[in-house]
């Protein structure tokens, strides 16, 4: 079967950051793909990969990339597949450089764009979860379960705070 | 018949922004409510949109906000529906204190976050279209289109250039 | 006995930093709760401790999150008592995204928002005794106490270095 | 009768800035002096300001300052009544120089700061209102009525913004 | 005959910025093309400019735009040929956007970078005439030409300025 | 008579903002000669003014610059006289570029930074006469008239407040 | 024989970073000679490197500098030969300083400014290679054969991936 | 004897920064006292500081200190003597707080800023040679060797280089 959702790295030094998204998305039932392409080094299989992606079924597709991070723009170009953009840290820069070149896309041709890092890179699996949960009634399933299970975790950390600290 | 989308914004200053959104979706022949709600000054109104929207059909929600702009973070704990979230440049920093406050968001409750003020307030209205375009093919068609004429506009403007610099 | 602070962090991961806040709390005889809340994991819960605060006793909240830090807002939008903010330096940028999403409030709902870090959650703890010292001479007295005995330390320190550089 | 509240600045052209804070007490029914005093150009004065403002009943000190904005931390140095921080926005920086010259204080002296220019001016008025409120009833009142007024407002230009969009 | 340089922007009004490096490759007697072209609006029509231009004679690519500015790098990708970014200063930030997403570059496709704006505009065409001259003596001498009238210029506005402040 | 200290600047545009250096110096009775010199377009004539000035009996020099400002630095470069550096806000950057360009210098070749503009153009001067000062009494008299005659400014300004505030 | 390009540092310390360079250069076929030269402890040694320069033979050159990093700027002073920026990060600032002392050059004296750092460092190899390539067809044969093996790279670590995330 | 430089660090914890001042100021044969004196925690111990300099005959102040640094601007507006501020990095955010707090000074109060840390600490150092040694000649003999011998320890290691790099 096809994956439902593509998830594009840089370079495979950004894998530590993107596999907070394949871990997420199984929680989710949801099927993807993963593999890497730069926009710079492979621009043709870049391309491909998006011009592909709308014909194999895929619903989205998500980029991690770090410095100029041209990827999710020049993904994005290629489709009209929602692109969700993961800016990675991986120059002097602290991902700032990531952050503004994946977020400040022109008018016409968006980027969702999440956190810097491996908090962006959880929020692009629990963003395609809350867009493929729109007709999916089993992912918006689990994601309120998601959802609850984070607030009881919340709670139950507040509570042993409390016994070491009275 | 109920909205698609809802937009909501922190203020009334915000309109001259966020009406690119509008029209855009107009463009794009997807229904849509617009309010001010501030997650500040209405934290009741701003919680109760989020907590209906889900119920009364809402597709999906766009928050377009300034300053430590909390507004697209506090909808988007409420609800399982994507939210879109547009920093709007309303302060003396340029609105880079919109744009971290909308996008650095804690894994497990994610803003997809567009470029700051009017290009992204237009960006909002199309990556909707993209999510929506995923099981409305009169959509798909329409953002075809679109990303057709873009590219007509920047070819005609191109030979107008030349032209009068030949 | 209801405590006259209550101190709410966004996450567990923050202790470090704001266990500096209870310390001083401590040593200035004010009594406190603490708590985890998140502003979007756990958004009914914050909101509950907001509402709830005020009606206990407490005399003010004091709020330490990181990245897009809404907790202090939120918890802002909630009560009429003042709140305290400690942006935590949690994510790659370091702790600019914190102090400007905790700083940058709309008029209307104010944040008193401290340092970055753990000079911040200290300070939290000081000025929450100035506030209370308003009223109760007591708390007054320690401050003053506390205020010579930094400067006597600094005194103490200087004469030490001019022994090991004569 | 002595002021409750003591608002101080570095400039006279700080002063469109500072007339927010000013109007919003009156709104609050709380007594103010308003004064220009400089960390740098006048520091005896500065000092004495805050030496003086313990002895008269003044309650808390509001600073309002441009660039490198020192007068806020120094005016906490000498005194142990709250300090309240307006970082004005004077300087080619856009008001970031203010900004963290003002909240950055060391542990130990904290000063509560504000956002960056008008929007911090008038909250530190209302910061004000909740700290006086906590013992001063009429002010406590004042101040749950400014939050409704606030929110009737938001929902009015709501409405009003709805019909001009039906 | 064909141009020695391409000159792409991203946008029509980019022109009053990318003027400057047309005149001044006039000034130095260079040929040269100047079209419009969208990394992300106009993908293809971007890359066959870069795989053309290589085989039409053109000696360089320079390519200005603004906000996550990806079309030098894009163009860079497809290319052997030299490829000069201009950073426009086009949305919120100044421009610092535009730099980084232009300067940024992953190792093994480079982008030669200049000043944000009309500065970096005009430096597009020196640095030009720098690469051409190594080869077209006629160039190199109107280049030291060039750098002696800049020279001449400068120390004649400084007698001018003498003669007012004597 | 020589002067006594030399004022570079790297623009004639940058005139608007040291002249009030000039101004300041001439009411500390300082004299001063003043020129334009760039560090890029005149590298020969700037690195003259800094090996002449030390033969002259100049005993500063003030430099004024934006962008990548090296003026003040390359005259450092090639002389022992103390260099101060005003940074100039000429860029789309707001002068954040002109300042760390001037400040960040490397251990060995200082060159004594002012704040960025017409603030640091005029501090230039008082600095100025702050050194000069040492040794010659007349200067360090007037500093003394100067510094108090602000003072006295500020209470002026703030009686004055006062009265239209009452 | 004479080399082709001249790497200049400003210290022995950006060694780490700089010999990327040299061993990429190395890679095309380039000769190069490497020396340490600071634009302000050794400004005469620096001018005489770019005034020889172009006598020697020497087609272009490359600078790898921190902090305020002048050093390219003042070797494109003194000569027209294209010259290649690197900042380099050894201060707090990240390189941020590097960055803008670099490339915010005023108009009329480019630098060609390439990423902060290693990645910057390798492509100031790369972009040595593009220029001369154009008229050396055995460096342009050997960066064509660069791009196909970092292309290839890229694919086979994405098989690679693939296995191990089946 | 009376010290000729007073060194006034903001905490302890910043002498491992400063200590560079102090031992360059001994290989140029300067006196100096050494304290440790904070603008917030001892500000009446910082004004003793600076309004005894003057009357003991200390020629010039050089003040380290981080996060809001404070302590460079309240020793200025207490004294004529040149105060040379040094910006540590001793919070979160990599010490750009310190910087724009110590060198955005307002008209009339100037503080001759260094750059971020160690190399500011000795840049202090020797900019205090430049200034004493436009009286001492010993002093400017011992600044111009300095200089001499930073020439050469530059070209000593371009050719230790050199030879590991034939």
């Amino acid at each position: 079967m096809n994956p439902t959702v593509l998830i594009v790295m840089g370079s495979d030094s950004d894998m530590h950051v993107m596999e907070g998204t394949a871990l997420l998305l199984q929680e989710f039932g949801i099927s993807y793909d993963i593999v890497i392409a730069s926009a710079h080094r492979t621009p043709e299989r870049t391309i491909k990969l998006a011009v592909n992606a709308e014909k194999t079924g895929v619903q989205l597709i998500i980029a991690g990339a770090g410095m100029a991070a041209h990827l999710a723009g020049v993904l994005a170009a290629h489709t009209i597949l929602p692109v969700i953009g993961v800016p990675i840290d991986s120059s002097p820069l602290n991902g700032i450089d990531a952050l503004v070149s994946t977020v400040q896309m022109p008018p016409g041709v968006p980027v969702a764009t999440m956190a810097i890092g491996k908090a962006g890179a959880k929020n692009a699996a629990v963003f395609s979860a809350q867009i493929i949960g729109l007709k999916n009634p089993h992912v918006a399933k689990r994601l309120r379960a998601f959802k609850k299970k984070m607030a009881k975790e919340v709670e139950k950390k507040s509570k042993a705070l409390r016994k070491h600290n009275p």
